[in-house]
């Protein structure tokens, strides 16, 4: 059945197709659209989808899910008069085609092109970033209150994963705007990820309910049996439906989103496009809070992904036909998962947390062969520290490997669950730096300014695979409480110069110079190759590795005392990042020599290579040596 | 009636029980005690809990509400072989009163005394630190899980509020423990306080099941009849308890603890010995996690606080006969809301968000003339951020009002819902800085570094009242995107020199000394009084007044570099705090004087005065007066 996948999608009326998406400029243009041409519209999407991903990568299974509910919603809503929210935004694709992207999709997740999640700077029917998971009912609710408060119409909707729908903060949406009466519409779109990792009770719950298809209807065949008992039956209906009493529970099975204060639909099959048009004008006529429940397929229409749908999540470009792309194991997070798996061969207090994210972060290996010491708690980062802390608490040794971006989540829990305690708590600190495509709201940019504040904690920042090993292990038996490993997206870089990990907080690459290039994680193979370009230029340096970044240690400003030029190179935020420690520690030390740091100063970093985010703040090997070289003309000029 | 509260306690069968008490000395003093014995020691409990806190302050309502309870568990189970976590802990001074700790309960939240919050340093029966909520789920399922990994005995027990259970973290921890079969019992204490402030779907439908008593005893019914039917009793029974059926949840209406995966069991009268200890032991027979709801009176047993739980739940201390304490205005609180009031009354734009602390964060007022601009989410910081950014998008300004350490939740939301779109959303950090007595878990003192690491954010740090007014105006009007204005707990400080608020970033009060102090916020007032005591002493100093901390402006740094010496006073932590920045961009503009800033450096700061955690951290008038002359007196022998 090899391909049988994208034969589905690539044969057939895929030309008579054409003309329907060809045509679609706006979300207006659907109005006039029949299901029949809703339904072939859907088709000409998924093409789009599988082809432009092939090539970009991206978010695949999850936007070949939503495919009918996009297109019903555009149909259905206003936007932007209207408001819709994608809950993760990488399901977003769809909308982009829909809203006058259709053209510059093939730029997506491109430097200059279009963002893989939404972006009010990009479109007018982008009505907020959703980068991080379970922030659309909050969001929604804060728009429906706004349209409420301004006497402007308007149905705002949010479209929620049952993924996303684990995170506390979309409870904490659910229980605020339960209490409303405001117009707003929450989708949970459930494909089942939760269930897929059996996460919780959420999971099981959805489950019960996804099974019950007569459930709406039910209700709607008791509520117009009461209707028509003559006389009292409409006010027994209101009644009934206001009273929260045994007599409605029976009558109505309430379901936890009733219990929460929201009227339930569904659920509905979400590639039914007459369905979802159907259940869509229901809500639209509710006078108050309503979550509709519909089920998808991931990767609904390409035979790979729907076979795979964990595989076809985040993904590189890959070959249509076989399904096939570039994975493996040459990268940090792989090395990350491998060196835990030797750790907790040997020491059976190793556990494993992670917030949905096992393969992302390595885990996969670690969860088939400590299964019982291997918790995947769901969208939950919160959850996941203070979780961690508990058992720690019971003398075990929890690791939670999560991404940079994703762990400012639990800057919380870290402070108040696990410093104030003391406890040993190992965070793996994936995609910490720049992470490239995924732009601005996955960049793990914000990591070192603020663990660094937590009192106590020790960061490692491995610039190899080797030392990913070496200081994971120095995390789990050396720091004395929270510790964290911060490694890149991605694999290695080259290292031009032999170079050996050592069990040292810093090291120094010795040229006998008085001037100093201070780096660490990632970018130390540029400062290696910047070392040799400069040395070809007669101009010498000393690399300072900083292997643990967190404490610095006294011997390190006794050495760094000793230079006349000090440069600083960092990926991560210049504000709170580590030069700015190092600096406030010498000049209160009397170092009187010349200090720069280069590091990241842009706000936040929009989509692009690594490599040209890289460049773009300086932190490649050309913009080392001019930084350097310029310092040196400057001064040589001086001097004549 | 007045005075009346204290008539129940203080007569009676005193003398008598007095006996009871001083022979508890363990929790094991408690398994020989009869019911009417219990009762009578929680009597006595109560007694004490009035008696003291009405001299040291804290927390009363609610540990009123928990005597009960809390004996009961103590009976029940075996601390600290069993675990006990309360949610929030400020609820735990009848544990600490049972668990060795009586004969110091006078020193509650003293300095060198007991902390008001479980401390695992303080004893070994606190098993986790609680002062920010919604934590225990979590944590006790880590204990839980760590025992059954460690093959060890011993139950988990997580007391937490109605208002608790409001947070999204205590979701996450349902969601994730409702999978296992871990022996965790989840105790909901519902005193109504979430019910008080109508913050959402949860609090209404705590409502509906609390006045079902029968539910509990209804399904047991059912079940015992099941049992009963020959043959197929039992089977039937096992069968119906595991399906997820339809024909369940008629027989036994399901309540969405049980949709998470919880037992259900209640609700129970949280005041009756003997169905506590009943419904306690139902619960350690049970083979799965399992949630007990309990209904209790917040202030039970003294007049005063169960007529205005709300009144005494975070108190100073009280006259016990008439309930009296001093309240009012004299606060940085209090101006806040009256000033957000002013603009909000010219600009109806303004909204008010709060994260369950209408009174403590000042906002009554704003509640009563603003009732539609007013948003009290429960206890859900991210929430209250995200739907900020809600109400933002619709072209309103929301001012969320937060304790400093609570905000800390937040810091996602701050970046990756606010920042990253640029969104104008308005911080009032309330107990910024040291807040005293309530100790390490409410310190204020990690905003600055976080919030600084903000892209785009202002950050004001008002030094009175009139300042808090004038910058609050500037965070709303003048800010481009994300502001905050941080304030202390308590009133202004007394400033002894005559000084007018201005709007400019910084200010300076010259004396044409080249020795610059640099201060801002509350220890404004000290620096005065420094200037005034190093004048006497023949010692010039210039004061720079930081108004916005963040950015910091580049004629400061003009002005900075022209001073041989700088002394920089904080209260905040020294990692992250402005004092670093600052030295990083002299260091950069080659500065060459000395430098030198002076915070606070302890990890965490335990409970004690405010004052003397001041001085402790020499950031008070003595100390600055040191620091500056002991260099000064350096400098002079060097110059011998």
């Amino acid at each position: 059945m090899k391909g049988s996948g994208a034969k589905a999608i690539n044969t057939g009326l895929a030309d008579a197709k054409k003309n329907i998406l060809d045509g679609i400029n706006s979300p207006e243009d659907l109005k006039k659209l029949s299901v029949g041409e809703l339904n072939e519209l859907c088709s000409e999407i998924r093409t789009m989808l599988i082809d432009t991903v092939s090539k970009t990568g991206g978010h695949l299974a999850s936007n070949l899910g939503v495919v009918e509910l996009t297109v019903a919603l555009h149909k259905s809503f206003d936007s932007p008069k209207d408001t819709i929210i994608f809950d993760v935004g990488h399901q977003c694709y769809t909308h982009k085609i829909l809203t006058g992207r259709r053209d510059v999709f093939y730029k997506l997740r491109q430097e200059g092109g279009i963002s893989g999640f939404p972006r009010p700077q990009e479109s007018e029917h982008d009505a907020f970033i959703t980068g991080h998971a379970s922030t659309s009912i909050s969001a929604a609710y804060g728009f429906a209150r706004g349209n409420a408060i301004n006497l402007s119409d308007g149905y705002v909707v949010a479209v929620i994963g049952d993924g996303a729908m684990t995170g506390g903060l979309a409870f904490e949406g659910l229980n605020n705007a339960g209490r409303s009466k405001d117009k707003l519409i929450v989708i949970l779109n459930d494909n089942k990820m939760s269930i897929s990792r059996n996460v919780g009770g959420i999971a099981r719950y959805l489950a019960t309910i996804r099974s019950k298809p007569g459930y709406y209807k039910m209700k709607r065949r008791v509520e117009k049996f009461v209707q028509r008992i003559p006389l009292i039956g409409m006010p027994l209906r209101n009644w009934l439906l206001k009273s929260k009493t045994r007599i409605k529970n029976s009558l109505y099975h309430s379901t936890l989103f009733e219990d929460m204060g929201f009227s339930y639909l569904g659920p509905v099959d979400g590639h039914d496009m007459g369905r979802l048009l159907s259940v869509l004008e229901t809500a639209k006529s509710m006078k108050r809070p309503t979550l509709i429940h519909i089920n998808t397929i991931k990767g609904k229409g390409y035979t790979h992904a729907e076979k795979n749908p964990k595989n076809y999540h985040g993904i590189p470009g890959f070959d249509i036909e076989t399904g096939d792309y570039q994975s493996g194991s040459d990268n940090f997070s792989y090395v990350f998962g491998a060196a835990l798996c030797k750790i907790a061969t040997d020491d059976d207090r190793i556990c494993a947390i992670t917030a949905a994210m096992t393969e992302g972060t390595g885990l996969s290996m670690f969860r088939s062969l400590f299964k019982d010491r291997f918790y995947d708690v769901g969208i939950a980062e919160e959850h996941a520290v203070t979780f961690s802390c508990g058992l720690a608490r019971k003398g075990l040794v929890p690791v939670f490997a999560v991404y940079s971006s994703f762990l400012q989540r639990s800057y919380d829990q870290i402070l108040h669950d696990a410093a104030t305690q003391g406890l040993k708590l190992v965070l793996g600190v994936d995609r910490a730096g720049i992470v490239g495509e995924d732009g601005e709201t996955h960049q793990g940019l914000f990591d070192v300014a603020f663990l660094r504040t937590v009192p106590g904690i020790y960061i490692y920042s491995p610039s190899t695979y080797a030392e990913t090993e070496l200081f994971l292990k120095l995390a789990i038996y050396d720091a004395p409480s929270v510790a964290a490993v911060r490694y890149p997206r991605g694999a290695q870089p080259a290292i031009s110069m032999p170079y050996i990990p050592k069990d040292l907080p810093f090291d120094v690459i010795e040229s006998g110079s008085d001037t100093a290039l201070v780096t660490y994680g990632r970018i130390f193979g540029s400062a290696c190759d910047a070392y040799l370009q400069l040395a070809d230029d007669g101009i010498k340096v000393d690399i300072i590795k900083l292997n643990r970044i967190w404490p610095l240690p006294d011997d390190l400003y006794e050495r760094l005392g000793s230079y006349k030029n000090i440069f600083v190179f960092e990926e991560t935020m210049e504000n709170g990042g580590i030069g700015e420690h190092m600096a406030y520690t010498l000049l209160e030390r009397g170092y009187k020599g010349s200090f720069k740091v280069t590091a990241v100063d842009e706000g936040f970093v929009p989509q692009s290579t690594v490599a040209s985010a890289l460049r773009k703040h300086h932190l490649d090997t050309d913009s080392m040596v001019d930084i350097i070289k310029s310092t040196f003309e400057r001064e040589t000029v001086k001097r004549q």
